[in-house]
């Protein structure tokens, strides 16, 4: 088992204790030190008022990727901090969440990340966003 | 039916929209011109990995706040913007948060919001966060 | 000398080794623990193209405000992210910066900031900020 | 004269009207539709109490190029929200600040920006961050 293939399962080891991310069925599609791609079929519950992915999965799925991102090379972290910028209504079959490590300090990781279309890479994001990340002590899993 | 009667069920009305809202069984407790109270009960599927409140769900919450307290003043509006600044873990039987319009402009609207527990109104806040949101042309729904 | 003065001085102490802060003539007026509240008068030299107060000097007073606010609770400090709504044009022959102390960690301190008219206290507000600090390892200075 | 000359021309015109930009002796190094970069040489007055670049000047460089990036696309614009986030100490002799249009909307553009050191163009950024630039009614220059 190559590092890439450990570092994924150990990301999707933490995505599958959480209860949110199960009932979303986020997918954790690729993991490497310091990235993260994450993939979430559409679903009609995850709807805002006039159908567009609601801003809790917005939100949730960006502070996720940051979240994973920092998790490759800091272990286990907690968000302090996120922000989000929704730059047009997000609506796709499946969604594509990347996040990056911006830089990953003793104290404090800085991570951003963008959720586009899955089916069109270079297509315009539907939101970008940012998160400190604050390691935790170690604990068991 | 007095106005502060009107305006809530306004507001009752565009969350019953949104099946994620309904997914959460958000209640809209309160609401006046420039303020809301939304009260939301604890379920095991609301959590992350070591059992707090998720990332999603509280973005979700402080964003939901900020665009119904908004919307007592602005009518239909969307985020365009919104950041959460995550104070400590978020773990209660029932969650109040409270949106406030900081200031209505006629392109802009900045409003805050504060998620805390229900049960101790005058404790100290799991999380706080801001959001600018963008009045929507005029449309039925 | 009462701990008010004290910790006043010290925050004027801390202002004074800052040469931004002569250049601007910043003022440190109340210090307690967890609130300050500084003091700016206009000077041509602050503008922006049209006559409004710079979004650096906004931004400069909003965070210092929230790092003199912090330091009242936890010594010296360094902001790791800050961030400014400018609700309207910041135009006042005198300006009030108060930082408050929202929440005092170990590793993190959030704070936040209003930037209003000096002589209008109950006037709205020109822009509100938020910022996360770092509380420094003790250091001479 | 051509449109990367006569653009480049018109934001030298602008910052040229900022008088704090004018104390600072910022440079409009290069202006292109979506993006521009500006210099800024080390000065000892633009230092916070230990010797750094002080806050202020990091967040006006980040929103001046957030804005005049959002300008080249789209007129006169004024900020109404801008974040940072301070990734590590920022020093150098002279500093480097791109900024960008992520998305430009007619209501709304979304620019971030960079701040790095003019000498290491590849080296580790020392604060990244974001702005919310609404375009203004047209008016004289």
């Amino acid at each position: 088992m190559n590092d890439h293939t450990a570092l994924l399962n150990r990301i999707r080891q933490v995505s599958a204790l959480a209860p949110f991310n199960q009932w979303m069925d986020l997918r954790v599609e690729h993991a490497e030190a310091g990235q993260v791609i994450l993939r979430l079929d559409w679903r009609d519950d995850f709807a805002q008022y006039n159908g567009h992915l609601h801003a809790a999965l917005i939100g949730g799925l960006i502070d996720t990727a940051c979240g994973f991102a920092a998790g490759t090379v800091a272990g286990n972290v907690t968000a302090s901090q996120f922000s989000v910028r929704c730059l047009r209504p997000a609506v796709a079959r499946t969604f594509r969440v990347t996040g990056r490590v911006v830089k990953a300090g003793k104290r404090q990781v800085f991570a951003s990340a963008t959720l586009g279309d899955w089916d069109d890479e270079n297509g315009e994001p539907f939101a970008v966003g940012d998160a400190v990340l604050v390691p935790l002590p170690e604990r068991a899993g």
